[in-house]
């Protein structure tokens, strides 16, 4: 699934003569220690010592449509130092493909290798398990594609809105009787019928839950954009059983990375924008985490969250901080 | 609110010459006791102790549009024996003088007076506090006349698809900038534009969020029908805050009666079907509660949650059980 044969092995760095692994920096764990303030040479040793970066995207290398100043030469710069390099998203309405050429045109150099999606993974996902029936999906073209391409059988797509009563409705739905999963991702058409159709499918206590992800929300100048999370919810409330999330903070989303060994949880970092997806994340999969402030949480909100008696509001304070992606370019240059 | 004049005061019963109070009855809380199988003169005189009976709507007084036999009979019988009777519903979709009709047509002798409703109870409660800003109704026509009912004003109800790119619908969303709270009851026109106005105006902190009720989904043969707990779920995800709960099990459902005095916690009686709506009401508000076999849940259910180490789940273990409504005439009759 990945060619990475360009990769380095397992990085050691030597400081004033003295080896560092990445075992040195465990001190750190939580800390929210500003990279910038460390000694160059301990910061630069830090990230001599990873082998692989995974970084979140919006709000880390971009924000909607635009790079953020620096990130791509930072995020540039690790790749030719050697290290594997992923972007990953929890967006589900983009292909890699897609996302590829997103990054690719903002100047992150990238191929579809390197990056990893909330769809992707769910694809994968039923294809490792040799799932063969038809989903129901409640979603968008990022998704179906990506589950076109492991060969997996979905249901049309697109608006279905109510029309007449509840009644008409009911008369009107006819149930695909070999449906073995309802697959959910971001869905602008959500409506009562898919709803209906979705929590009908699982009745069956066979047919499969998966969501790409729970994000709950966006912001949008004056208005909240609901995300996945929320139908995620409403379907789980219904159908009175949880769903298999593969997104961020699920560790789920990178199993195969780690299941191909072309990762080791002790040598990456996974740098991020907010704490319940990417910090957690980071944690739930024993990465060490890196916090920029370019995006939605702010070092304000870990403070809370390091005082919080709520273990997992606690989980999501990170091992590192950086203003932005971009600064770590002054710990790297000579 | 309520006219019960009618209605005799505190009864006291006497069997074999003993005075037997509600307290009496005490030992039997929560142990689900058949009351057919009481000895005759005990299970009455436990009857003849209280003052007022409260029972659900759907399985338990009629199926969908039927009454279930012996049902009226019963529940005449209480209501002709002095005891305040109300008809307590979760549904948000009629007025409370469209169920009185429902329930005269059935045979049950009753005036509005004797209904309580989530949607009523609700437009109570907003205008108990003095609400005077226009409310984003998610809902149908029964929640909005109980709303006109006490002056409270109100957006636009009805359909409201989604329409082209997520872009088109942010152009085309007007909030008004007046909009005091949110209410959601049940609404098949629940859609992704909905969504996105309920969530955008909850966006400020003073703007309430109010749901009748948390259901979560009807049976509807091969199909399940999402309920109002759907909404409400999609809805405290994406404005990231809980609603205030108006039906059953929440006890403010009643807080009108009980402030008026009109009934007493230690001599009332809730009569459900359901574990978690109508006995979870019950032992919410101190009542007495009595579970019927002719609705949703089973003998079964109540002994796994009789057995269960979930203290939510424990407290769904009733006082007293019977087949169905109409054994209570087996008891009365002479």
């Amino acid at each position: 699934m990945f060619s990475l044969q360009r990769f380095t092995n397992f990085n050691r760095s030597l400081v004033n003569g003295v080896k560092f692994s990445t075992q040195t920096f465990q001190k750190y764990k939580q800390s929210c220690t500003d990279l910038t303030k460390l000694p160059k040479a301990q910061a630069r040793a830090f990230i001599n010592s990873l082998e692989a970066v995974i970084s979140d995207g919006d709000g880390v290398l971009w924000l909607n449509d635009r790079a953020i100043p620096g990130s791509p030469e930072a995020f540039n710069a690790l790749t030719s130092r050697g290290k594997k390099t992923f972007i990953c998203t929890n967006n589900s309405t983009r292909t890699r493909m897609s996302l590829m050429e997103k990054a690719c045109g903002m100047g992150f150099k990238v191929t579809v290798d390197n990056i990893i999606s909330s769809s992707h993974a769910l694809a994968q996902y039923l294809k490792d398990m040799g799932f063969d029936k038809p989903v129901y999906v409640i979603g968008r073209e990022g998704l179906i594609k990506e589950l076109a391409a492991v060969g997996i059988k979905y249901l049309e797509i697109g608006s279905d809105d109510m029309k007449g009563t509840v009644k008409d409705m009911m008369n009107t739905i006819d149930l695909n009787d070999n449906v073995g999963a309802v697959v959910v991702g971001f869905d602008e058409y959500f409506s009562f019928p898919k709803l209906t159709k979705a929590c009908s499918y699982l009745m069956k206590p066979d047919c499969l839950l998966l969501a790409t992800n729970t994000d709950e929300r966006y912001p949008a100048g004056e208005m909240i954009l609901p995300a996945t999370g929320c139908f995620v919810r409403a379907i789980e409330a219904c159908a009175e059983r949880p769903a298999k999330v593969m997104g961020k903070p699920n560790k789920e989303f990178c199993a195969a990375l780690l299941k191909n060994g072309l990762i080791k949880p002790q040598t990456t970092l996974m740098v991020g924008d907010r704490g319940n997806t990417d910090v957690l994340f980071g944690y739930n999969c024993g990465f060490y985490t890196l916090f920029v402030g370019s995006g939605t949480n702010s070092l304000q909100d870990i403070e809370k969250w390091r005082h919080s008696t709520d273990q997992e509001l606690h989980k999501q304070v990170p091992d590192f901080y950086l203003p932005k992606l971009g600064d770590l370019m002054k710990i790297l240059n000579d």
